[in-house]
């Protein structure tokens, strides 16, 4: 990670995911140290304090390492549903927990003050501060990768009501199907990353190098591939002329591995929105700028920003 | 109207629609004074003057009428895109007008300082903070009437988003048809009264007296009134589950004709609204309580809010 978050206090960020979880020590300049991946502990009920304990050992080897930089807090950013002002895991269908204490739990296991939130929450106030977001106070985040996530930016402050805000991709659009929340028709049983391959797979019997290696078949002219990406591109417009009609962000922020299909998506992905439209006002369709980082400096932003500097 | 909004300055209140003005004056102790309905004159690009010298002539009687009732500033409502930050009326498609600066023409023809906002977003400022939407923080309040209008209050402000927020009339669901908007899919063209009355007639070659007639229909058992209530209700749901997957508001609170519908609107509402959401948090929804005169009183409101007391 070259991107540097500025002088301040040092941090230890955690962004844990389904599987990985991805740690480093941010340094007084703001510059990730022993960026790293290791699996999520899954222990069932005792996933919480599994993780957490996992974080511990995390610390202890980062601080061994860089023993110049002592961080006086961490972030920790999870996945699923997170209040984040009660610093609970309220759910995560993939680490299994239910109203987990994680905030608490992690401050507990690394002794020092921890800023907890959920990880597109963090990498979207990442990309506002210094990505693709940062010109506009109110913007929709969304990340296109295995599932669909998104997070909201309102009046330049996150709004994550509850924990419950951004779900765009269990939001119902037409040519949906059953998605594994329980809800049907989810955005994201046909627009995400995921269901783009699997989809192709389904209808081609071809297995797949994933949605991009869909999107060149579709360029290449296979006709599956041009169903099923349009399927997607299509469902996408529909969510994004539905926010644009209620909230009207001045900017939509794509991130997750479908955006590094580029323009293959964003052009067709304007032109149909725009179509979709009449008097609404448009929002800019951009990039994400951070990429796969923007999770962990996300979680050094918020443990910089709401954790006590005298701590 | 036996509502009082409290003492506080005396106000002159606009409700403009696309037929009627709605004037009143509001006294030292808040409440309403000469109450009335007249046509809104309607003279092509002329509108926005003819529309504030008539307001002022509202203005001349209101004050004749009630001597010892002196107004230090006025509000001023109207329907459409509405820019109250520049106060600027940007777009009315019933009033004709395309970047019309309604309050400084206002505060001219009536010489005094002049809040100028949507009629929908003034009547869901004052549901919140009178009505319905009181207990609330984070809630929509929409008005199912000739149209489908609505109002976003995000951590308890108004989020005008330049006057594009709110539009979920304008979002596009499942069955929609063309609309006069030039968009298609519209939820107003399913689901708004009008949209109801018209389909019924449409489909039964029936008249009807509107969409509680048709209510009314459907619930005694008439086949063709039972797939347009239908319909209209599933289109609402498909707009609030979008709503509640991306802004989880604590509450949806209903306004506007159908809004009178009772339990014949809320209690399908709740079910299918329930049944079509998986992890979502649910939105209360909850009819508005200020009826006809929320947006007087939101017009009186934001005057006494947004003018100079010193004035």
């Amino acid at each position: 990670m070259t991107l540097s978050l500025g002088d301040g206090r040092p941090i230890l960020a955690f962004d844990v995911g389904g599987t990985d979880i991805k740690s480093a020590l941010f340094d007084a300049g703001g510059h990730a140290l022993g960026v790293e991946r290791t699996p999520t502990p899954l222990a069932g009920s005792e996933t919480p304090v599994a993780l957490t304990a996992r974080l511990a050992e995390l610390a202890a080897e980062l601080t061994s390492r860089f023993p110049r930089t002592t961080p006086t807090a961490a972030g920790v950013i999870v996945p699923g549903i997170v209040d984040s002002t009660r610093g609970i895991g309220v759910y995560a269908s993939n680490l299994g927990w239910h109203d987990a204490p994680i905030r608490e739990l992690a401050a507990d296991a690394l002794g020092m003050p921890v800023a907890f939130d959920h990880d597109v929450r963090a990498a979207a106030w990442a990309e506002h501060l210094m990505g693709g977001a940062r010109a506009f106070d109110d913007v929709f985040v969304m990340v296109i990768g295995t599932g669909i996530a998104g997070s909201l930016i309102v009046d330049g402050r996150l709004h994550p009501a509850g924990g419950y805000a951004g779900e765009i991709g269990h939001s119902p659009v037409a040519g949906g199907s059953e998605c594994p929340c329980g809800a049907y028709g989810c955005l994201e049983t046909v627009a995400s990353a995921g269901a783009i391959a699997r989809r192709y797979t389904e209808l081609s019997g071809h297995t797949t190098d994933g949605a991009r290696a869909v999107f060149a078949r579709a360029a290449a002219g296979d006709t599956v591939a041009t169903a099923v990406v349009d399927a997607a591109i299509d469902a996408l417009v529909l969510a994004l002329a539905q926010l644009t009609a209620m909230l009207a962000p001045q900017a939509v922020v794509i991130g997750g591995g479908l955006s590094r299909a580029g323009d293959a998506l964003f052009e067709p992905l304007r032109t149909r929105l725009d179509a979709r439209l009449s008097f609404h006002r448009r929002p800019q369709l951009l990039p994400a700028q951070l990429g796969e980082d923007a999770g962990l400096l996300g979680a050094a932003i918020i443990a910089r920003e709401r954790t006590d500097a005298a701590a």
